[in-house]
Protein backbone atom coordinates (compact mmCIF):
# COMPACT_ATOMS: atom_id res chain seq x y z
CA UNK A 1 0.00 0.00 0.00
CA UNK A 2 1.19 3.10 -0.63
CA UNK A 3 2.78 5.41 1.81
CA UNK A 4 3.81 9.00 1.68
CA UNK A 5 6.33 10.69 4.35
CA UNK A 6 5.42 14.22 5.04
CA UNK A 7 8.02 15.94 6.66
CA UNK A 8 6.76 19.04 9.31
CA UNK A 9 8.99 21.56 11.00
CA UNK A 10 7.38 23.14 13.91
CA UNK A 11 3.37 24.19 13.55
CA UNK A 12 2.98 27.77 12.83
CA UNK A 13 3.52 29.69 9.70
CA UNK A 14 6.27 32.73 10.84
CA UNK A 15 9.11 29.56 12.91
CA UNK A 16 7.43 26.69 11.99
CA UNK A 17 5.53 24.99 9.62
CA UNK A 18 2.31 26.14 8.18
CA UNK A 19 -0.91 24.84 9.32
CA UNK A 20 -3.11 25.31 6.79
CA UNK A 21 -0.42 24.06 3.75
CA UNK A 22 0.12 20.57 6.46
CA UNK A 23 -3.58 20.07 6.91
CA UNK A 24 -4.68 20.64 3.22
CA UNK A 25 -1.87 18.19 2.46
CA UNK A 26 -2.78 15.25 4.81
CA UNK A 27 -6.69 15.96 3.69
CA UNK A 28 -5.38 15.39 0.25
CA UNK A 29 -3.55 12.34 0.58
CA UNK A 30 -6.79 10.77 2.71
CA UNK A 31 -8.93 11.70 0.16
CA UNK A 32 -6.62 10.02 -2.10
CA UNK A 33 -6.52 7.37 0.13
CA UNK A 34 -2.77 7.33 0.38
CA UNK A 35 -1.55 6.73 3.67
CA UNK A 36 0.95 9.19 5.40
CA UNK A 37 3.01 9.41 8.31
CA UNK A 38 4.31 12.92 9.57
CA UNK A 39 8.59 12.74 10.76
CA UNK A 40 9.85 16.14 12.07
CA UNK A 41 13.65 16.78 13.05
CA UNK A 42 14.37 16.47 16.76
CA UNK A 43 16.24 19.94 17.40
CA UNK A 44 15.42 23.01 18.19
CA UNK A 45 13.57 25.61 16.55
CA UNK A 46 15.91 28.87 15.18
CA UNK A 47 13.41 31.08 17.58
CA UNK A 48 10.03 31.42 18.66
CA UNK A 49 7.49 33.81 16.86
CA UNK A 50 5.15 35.65 18.77
CA UNK A 51 2.04 34.99 15.73
CA UNK A 52 -0.02 37.81 17.48
CA UNK A 53 3.06 40.58 17.06
CA UNK A 54 4.81 39.19 14.64
CA UNK A 55 7.96 39.63 16.92
CA UNK A 56 10.51 37.12 18.21
CA UNK A 57 9.68 35.98 21.79
CA UNK A 58 12.70 36.37 23.59
CA UNK A 59 14.00 33.69 25.76
CA UNK A 60 11.94 31.09 24.80
CA UNK A 61 12.49 27.97 23.27
CA UNK A 62 10.53 25.03 21.63
CA UNK A 63 11.35 21.72 19.72
CA UNK A 64 10.66 21.19 16.66
CA UNK A 65 9.56 17.53 16.61
CA UNK A 66 7.10 18.33 19.88
CA UNK A 67 5.34 21.75 18.33
CA UNK A 68 4.91 19.45 15.02
CA UNK A 69 3.22 16.90 17.41
CA UNK A 70 0.57 19.58 17.33
CA UNK A 71 -0.55 19.78 13.96
CA UNK A 72 -0.17 15.49 13.88
CA UNK A 73 -2.54 14.94 17.10
CA UNK A 74 0.64 13.11 18.42
CA UNK A 75 1.05 10.91 15.67
CA UNK A 76 4.83 11.61 14.51
CA UNK A 77 8.09 10.04 14.58
CA UNK A 78 11.32 11.22 14.77
CA UNK A 79 12.81 12.53 11.49
CA UNK A 80 15.99 10.72 11.88
CA UNK A 81 14.28 7.25 12.04
CA UNK A 82 12.39 7.50 8.95
CA UNK A 83 13.36 4.67 6.65
CA UNK A 84 13.55 5.30 2.76
CA UNK A 85 12.29 1.76 1.90
CA UNK A 86 9.13 2.62 3.68
CA UNK A 87 8.06 5.36 2.06
CA UNK A 88 6.78 5.66 -1.76
CA UNK A 89 6.98 9.13 -1.87
CA UNK A 90 8.47 12.55 0.09
CA UNK A 91 5.91 15.67 0.88
CA UNK A 92 7.06 18.86 2.99
CA UNK A 93 4.44 21.50 3.07
CA UNK A 94 5.72 25.26 3.79
CA UNK A 95 5.79 28.17 6.32
CA UNK A 96 9.00 29.95 7.60
CA UNK A 97 10.23 26.46 9.63
CA UNK A 98 11.33 25.11 6.48
CA UNK A 99 13.73 28.23 5.91
CA UNK A 100 14.92 28.20 9.47
CA UNK A 101 14.25 24.88 10.76
CA UNK A 102 15.03 22.43 7.52
CA UNK A 103 17.85 24.97 6.50
CA UNK A 104 18.61 28.25 7.10
CA UNK A 105 17.62 30.02 4.06
CA UNK A 106 16.01 32.69 5.47
CA UNK A 107 19.02 33.76 7.65
CA UNK A 108 21.72 32.75 4.23
CA UNK A 109 19.77 32.99 1.04
CA UNK A 110 21.61 31.32 -1.77
CA UNK A 111 24.58 30.76 1.16
CA UNK A 112 22.08 28.38 2.75
CA UNK A 113 22.15 25.03 3.99
CA UNK A 114 20.07 21.95 4.79
CA UNK A 115 19.50 20.33 7.76
CA UNK A 116 21.94 17.16 7.12
CA UNK A 117 19.33 14.67 8.45
CA UNK A 118 16.27 15.84 6.15
CA UNK A 119 19.52 16.28 3.23
CA UNK A 120 20.19 12.67 3.62
CA UNK A 121 16.62 11.28 3.36
CA UNK A 122 15.31 13.40 1.03
CA UNK A 123 18.46 12.78 -1.31
CA UNK A 124 17.68 8.94 -0.63
CA UNK A 125 14.19 9.04 -1.52
CA UNK A 126 15.30 10.56 -4.99
CA UNK A 127 17.84 8.63 -5.72
CA UNK A 128 15.59 5.40 -5.10
CA UNK A 129 13.51 6.84 -7.56
CA UNK A 130 10.69 8.43 -5.65
CA UNK A 131 8.74 11.69 -6.56
CA UNK A 132 9.34 14.41 -4.24
CA UNK A 133 7.00 17.23 -3.72
CA UNK A 134 7.81 20.79 -1.75
CA UNK A 135 4.89 23.41 -1.00
CA UNK A 136 5.40 27.57 -0.49
CA UNK A 137 9.13 28.70 0.61
CA UNK A 138 10.65 24.73 1.21
CA UNK A 139 11.40 24.67 -3.14
CA UNK A 140 14.40 26.94 -1.90
CA UNK A 141 16.06 23.42 -0.74
CA UNK A 142 15.83 21.79 -4.75
CA UNK A 143 19.17 23.04 -6.01
CA UNK A 144 20.56 21.40 -2.75
CA UNK A 145 18.38 18.71 -3.00
CA UNK A 146 18.42 17.46 -6.48
CA UNK A 147 21.40 19.63 -7.83
CA UNK A 148 21.50 21.71 -10.53
CA UNK A 149 19.44 22.45 -13.37
CA UNK A 150 16.26 20.94 -10.92
CA UNK A 151 12.87 22.82 -11.97
CA UNK A 152 10.98 24.66 -9.53
CA UNK A 153 8.48 27.25 -8.84
CA UNK A 154 8.04 30.01 -5.13
CA UNK A 155 5.34 31.44 -7.01
CA UNK A 156 6.88 35.12 -8.26
CA UNK A 157 8.92 36.48 -5.13
CA UNK A 158 11.86 38.62 -7.35
CA UNK A 159 14.45 37.96 -4.21
CA UNK A 160 13.59 34.21 -3.65
CA UNK A 161 13.49 32.93 -7.22
CA UNK A 162 16.71 34.79 -7.79
CA UNK A 163 18.45 33.16 -4.67
CA UNK A 164 17.05 29.78 -6.14
CA UNK A 165 18.78 30.66 -9.90
CA UNK A 166 22.20 31.74 -7.95
CA UNK A 167 21.99 28.01 -6.42
CA UNK A 168 21.65 26.42 -9.77
CA UNK A 169 17.53 26.14 -9.63
CA UNK A 170 15.78 26.91 -12.60
CA UNK A 171 13.19 29.12 -11.19
CA UNK A 172 9.47 29.53 -13.07
CA UNK A 173 7.22 32.10 -11.63
CA UNK A 174 3.44 30.08 -11.23
CA UNK A 175 0.23 30.94 -10.19
CA UNK A 176 -1.33 30.28 -6.52
CA UNK A 177 -2.86 27.59 -8.57
CA UNK A 178 -0.58 26.06 -10.43
CA UNK A 179 2.82 23.59 -10.12
CA UNK A 180 5.79 23.43 -11.37
CA UNK A 181 6.66 19.74 -12.51
CA UNK A 182 10.24 18.83 -12.97
CA UNK A 183 9.28 15.71 -14.61
CA UNK A 184 13.24 14.56 -14.83
CA UNK A 185 13.81 14.33 -11.17
CA UNK A 186 10.18 13.51 -10.21
CA UNK A 187 9.54 16.74 -8.07
CA UNK A 188 6.52 18.85 -7.80
CA UNK A 189 6.27 22.49 -6.32
CA UNK A 190 3.69 24.82 -5.55
CA UNK A 191 3.30 28.34 -4.61
CA UNK A 192 0.93 28.06 -1.91
CA UNK A 193 1.35 30.81 0.72
CA UNK A 194 4.49 32.54 -0.72
CA UNK A 195 1.29 34.46 -2.86
CA UNK A 196 -2.66 32.44 -1.91
CA UNK A 197 -4.85 35.24 -0.37
CA UNK A 198 -6.97 32.50 1.26
CA UNK A 199 -7.14 28.63 2.23
CA UNK A 200 -9.23 28.00 -0.75
CA UNK A 201 -6.41 29.10 -2.95
CA UNK A 202 -3.71 27.33 -1.54
CA UNK A 203 -5.89 24.50 -1.20
CA UNK A 204 -5.99 23.93 -5.25
CA UNK A 205 -2.65 23.96 -5.59
CA UNK A 206 -1.88 21.86 -2.80
CA UNK A 207 -4.23 19.47 -4.18
CA UNK A 208 -2.93 19.45 -7.39
CA UNK A 209 0.82 19.07 -6.24
CA UNK A 210 -0.45 16.35 -4.08
CA UNK A 211 -1.99 14.51 -7.76
CA UNK A 212 0.58 14.94 -9.67
CA UNK A 213 2.82 13.31 -6.62
CA UNK A 214 0.99 10.33 -7.12
CA UNK A 215 1.05 9.99 -10.31
CA UNK A 216 4.46 9.99 -10.72
CA UNK A 217 4.53 6.53 -8.01
CA UNK B 1 -22.42 40.84 4.57
CA UNK B 2 -22.53 38.19 6.09
CA UNK B 3 -19.68 37.70 8.97
CA UNK B 4 -18.97 34.81 11.38
CA UNK B 5 -17.21 35.00 14.91
CA UNK B 6 -14.92 32.26 15.25
CA UNK B 7 -13.86 31.52 18.79
CA UNK B 8 -10.11 29.94 19.58
CA UNK B 9 -8.58 28.52 22.61
CA UNK B 10 -5.08 27.95 21.52
CA UNK B 11 -3.39 25.43 19.09
CA UNK B 12 -3.66 21.97 19.33
CA UNK B 13 -5.88 19.19 20.48
CA UNK B 14 -4.61 18.60 24.31
CA UNK B 15 -4.57 22.18 25.26
CA UNK B 16 -6.42 24.62 22.60
CA UNK B 17 -8.43 24.03 19.77
CA UNK B 18 -8.54 20.90 17.63
CA UNK B 19 -6.30 22.28 14.86
CA UNK B 20 -8.02 20.12 11.93
CA UNK B 21 -11.77 21.04 12.96
CA UNK B 22 -10.56 24.60 12.97
CA UNK B 23 -9.28 24.62 9.40
CA UNK B 24 -11.99 22.55 7.92
CA UNK B 25 -14.28 25.21 9.66
CA UNK B 26 -12.37 27.93 7.98
CA UNK B 27 -12.72 26.62 4.73
CA UNK B 28 -16.34 25.38 4.79
CA UNK B 29 -16.77 29.17 5.63
CA UNK B 30 -15.05 30.24 3.18
CA UNK B 31 -16.09 28.40 0.41
CA UNK B 32 -19.79 29.45 1.01
CA UNK B 33 -18.20 32.83 0.78
CA UNK B 34 -18.84 33.96 4.22
CA UNK B 35 -16.37 36.14 6.26
CA UNK B 36 -14.89 35.50 9.50
CA UNK B 37 -12.95 36.65 12.39
CA UNK B 38 -10.93 34.91 14.83
CA UNK B 39 -11.29 35.86 18.44
CA UNK B 40 -9.34 34.19 21.32
CA UNK B 41 -9.64 35.20 25.36
CA UNK B 42 -6.44 37.02 26.25
CA UNK B 43 -5.73 34.88 28.83
CA UNK B 44 -3.03 31.59 30.45
CA UNK B 45 -3.99 28.08 29.20
CA UNK B 46 -5.09 25.92 31.54
CA UNK B 47 -2.03 24.16 31.24
CA UNK B 48 1.00 23.22 28.32
CA UNK B 49 0.92 19.32 26.98
CA UNK B 50 3.78 18.00 25.00
CA UNK B 51 1.97 16.76 22.35
CA UNK B 52 4.62 14.22 21.75
CA UNK B 53 4.23 12.61 24.83
CA UNK B 54 0.78 13.66 26.19
CA UNK B 55 2.15 14.73 29.46
CA UNK B 56 2.12 18.04 30.86
CA UNK B 57 4.90 20.45 30.15
CA UNK B 58 6.09 21.56 34.00
CA UNK B 59 6.77 24.63 34.58
CA UNK B 60 5.84 26.10 30.88
CA UNK B 61 2.58 28.41 29.96
CA UNK B 62 1.22 29.99 27.06
CA UNK B 63 -1.14 32.36 26.29
CA UNK B 64 -4.45 31.43 24.55
CA UNK B 65 -4.50 34.18 22.97
CA UNK B 66 -0.99 34.32 21.01
CA UNK B 67 -0.99 30.60 20.47
CA UNK B 68 -4.79 30.82 18.75
CA UNK B 69 -2.78 33.47 16.27
CA UNK B 70 -1.08 30.69 15.12
CA UNK B 71 -3.58 28.96 14.15
CA UNK B 72 -5.17 32.58 12.09
CA UNK B 73 -1.67 33.60 10.47
CA UNK B 74 -1.78 36.62 13.11
CA UNK B 75 -5.27 37.58 12.00
CA UNK B 76 -6.97 37.53 15.44
CA UNK B 77 -8.46 39.70 17.94
CA UNK B 78 -9.18 39.40 21.87
CA UNK B 79 -12.63 37.98 22.78
CA UNK B 80 -13.16 40.77 25.23
CA UNK B 81 -13.27 43.47 21.78
CA UNK B 82 -15.73 40.73 20.49
CA UNK B 83 -19.41 43.47 19.75
CA UNK B 84 -22.38 41.27 18.83
CA UNK B 85 -23.47 43.70 16.55
CA UNK B 86 -20.82 42.81 14.04
CA UNK B 87 -21.54 39.03 13.89
CA UNK B 88 -23.77 37.00 12.13
CA UNK B 89 -23.20 33.97 13.94
CA UNK B 90 -20.72 32.25 16.33
CA UNK B 91 -18.77 29.30 16.08
CA UNK B 92 -16.52 27.69 18.24
CA UNK B 93 -14.11 24.28 17.13
CA UNK B 94 -13.77 21.88 19.98
CA UNK B 95 -10.07 20.49 21.15
CA UNK B 96 -9.63 20.25 25.15
CA UNK B 97 -9.03 24.34 24.84
CA UNK B 98 -12.69 24.40 24.58
CA UNK B 99 -13.02 22.22 28.29
CA UNK B 100 -10.03 23.93 29.41
CA UNK B 101 -9.62 27.31 28.70
CA UNK B 102 -13.15 28.43 27.68
CA UNK B 103 -14.91 26.66 30.57
CA UNK B 104 -13.30 23.87 33.34
CA UNK B 105 -15.34 21.10 32.35
CA UNK B 106 -12.36 19.16 31.72
CA UNK B 107 -11.60 19.60 35.41
CA UNK B 108 -14.71 20.10 37.24
CA UNK B 109 -17.46 18.18 34.69
CA UNK B 110 -20.67 18.84 35.66
CA UNK B 111 -20.17 21.51 38.10
CA UNK B 112 -18.45 23.59 35.94
CA UNK B 113 -17.59 27.53 35.20
CA UNK B 114 -17.65 28.65 31.33
CA UNK B 115 -14.95 31.69 31.42
CA UNK B 116 -16.91 34.54 31.79
CA UNK B 117 -16.20 36.95 28.48
CA UNK B 118 -16.76 34.02 26.46
CA UNK B 119 -20.09 33.22 28.23
CA UNK B 120 -21.50 36.63 27.94
CA UNK B 121 -20.33 37.23 24.39
CA UNK B 122 -21.97 33.85 23.51
CA UNK B 123 -25.17 34.40 25.81
CA UNK B 124 -25.33 37.63 24.34
CA UNK B 125 -25.20 36.50 20.27
CA UNK B 126 -27.68 33.96 21.08
CA UNK B 127 -30.04 36.63 22.57
CA UNK B 128 -29.37 38.93 19.45
CA UNK B 129 -31.38 35.48 18.07
CA UNK B 130 -27.71 34.63 16.17
CA UNK B 131 -27.27 30.90 15.36
CA UNK B 132 -24.19 29.58 17.38
CA UNK B 133 -21.72 26.50 15.95
CA UNK B 134 -20.14 24.08 18.94
CA UNK B 135 -17.99 21.39 17.93
CA UNK B 136 -16.38 18.31 19.16
CA UNK B 137 -16.38 19.02 23.12
CA UNK B 138 -17.63 22.43 23.11
CA UNK B 139 -21.26 21.35 23.28
CA UNK B 140 -20.05 20.60 27.11
CA UNK B 141 -21.09 24.65 27.66
CA UNK B 142 -24.77 24.57 25.72
CA UNK B 143 -26.79 24.43 28.71
CA UNK B 144 -24.59 27.40 30.61
CA UNK B 145 -24.82 29.78 27.16
CA UNK B 146 -28.74 28.25 26.59
CA UNK B 147 -30.32 26.91 29.41
CA UNK B 148 -31.95 23.61 30.42
CA UNK B 149 -33.51 22.16 27.68
CA UNK B 150 -30.72 22.59 24.99
CA UNK B 151 -30.46 19.55 22.30
CA UNK B 152 -26.43 18.86 21.70
CA UNK B 153 -24.84 16.20 20.58
CA UNK B 154 -21.04 15.32 21.42
CA UNK B 155 -21.02 11.97 19.55
CA UNK B 156 -21.98 8.72 22.05
CA UNK B 157 -19.30 9.35 24.78
CA UNK B 158 -21.13 8.31 28.51
CA UNK B 159 -19.80 10.55 30.35
CA UNK B 160 -19.39 13.56 28.69
CA UNK B 161 -23.13 13.06 27.78
CA UNK B 162 -24.40 12.24 31.09
CA UNK B 163 -22.69 15.50 32.39
CA UNK B 164 -24.51 17.71 29.69
CA UNK B 165 -27.83 15.63 31.22
CA UNK B 166 -26.68 16.42 34.66
CA UNK B 167 -26.33 20.49 33.54
CA UNK B 168 -30.20 19.82 32.07
CA UNK B 169 -29.16 20.00 28.43
CA UNK B 170 -30.49 17.39 26.29
CA UNK B 171 -27.80 14.78 24.76
CA UNK B 172 -28.84 12.75 21.41
CA UNK B 173 -26.17 10.49 20.53
CA UNK B 174 -25.28 11.33 16.62
CA UNK B 175 -22.37 9.57 14.10
CA UNK B 176 -19.53 11.65 13.07
CA UNK B 177 -21.19 12.65 10.13
CA UNK B 178 -24.48 13.98 11.90
CA UNK B 179 -24.62 17.24 13.41
CA UNK B 180 -28.12 17.90 16.04
CA UNK B 181 -30.37 21.35 15.58
CA UNK B 182 -31.78 22.83 17.99
CA UNK B 183 -34.42 24.50 15.53
CA UNK B 184 -35.51 26.64 19.11
CA UNK B 185 -32.58 27.86 20.24
CA UNK B 186 -30.69 28.38 16.88
CA UNK B 187 -28.00 25.83 17.86
CA UNK B 188 -26.19 23.44 15.57
CA UNK B 189 -23.58 20.82 17.40
CA UNK B 190 -21.88 17.85 15.59
CA UNK B 191 -19.02 15.17 17.19
CA UNK B 192 -16.11 15.69 14.99
CA UNK B 193 -13.20 14.40 17.02
CA UNK B 194 -15.23 12.83 19.82
CA UNK B 195 -15.67 10.45 17.84
CA UNK B 196 -13.75 11.02 14.03
CA UNK B 197 -11.04 8.75 13.00
CA UNK B 198 -9.70 10.86 10.36
CA UNK B 199 -9.97 14.12 9.34
CA UNK B 200 -12.66 13.98 6.33
CA UNK B 201 -14.47 12.16 8.82
CA UNK B 202 -14.48 15.03 10.83
CA UNK B 203 -14.69 17.39 7.65
CA UNK B 204 -18.37 15.90 7.18
CA UNK B 205 -19.66 16.75 9.86
CA UNK B 206 -18.10 20.23 10.08
CA UNK B 207 -19.38 21.43 7.05
CA UNK B 208 -22.62 20.50 7.51
CA UNK B 209 -22.93 22.22 10.88
CA UNK B 210 -21.44 25.42 8.83
CA UNK B 211 -24.51 24.92 6.43
CA UNK B 212 -26.81 24.05 9.20
CA UNK B 213 -25.62 27.79 10.80
CA UNK B 214 -25.92 29.47 7.75
CA UNK B 215 -29.34 28.16 6.88
CA UNK B 216 -30.93 30.00 10.20
CA UNK B 217 -29.60 33.09 9.19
Amino acid sequence: MTKVAVILCGNGVYDGSEIYESVISFMALEEANINYQCFAPNIEQMHVINHLTGEVAEGESRNVLVEAARLARGNIKDLKDAKVDDYDALLVPGGFGAAKNLSNFAVKGADMQVLPEFLQFAQAMHQAGKPIGLICIAPTMAAKIFGPGVKCTVGNDAEVSAAIAAMGGEHFDCKVDQVCVDSERKLVTTPAYMVANSISEAAKGIRTTVDELLKML
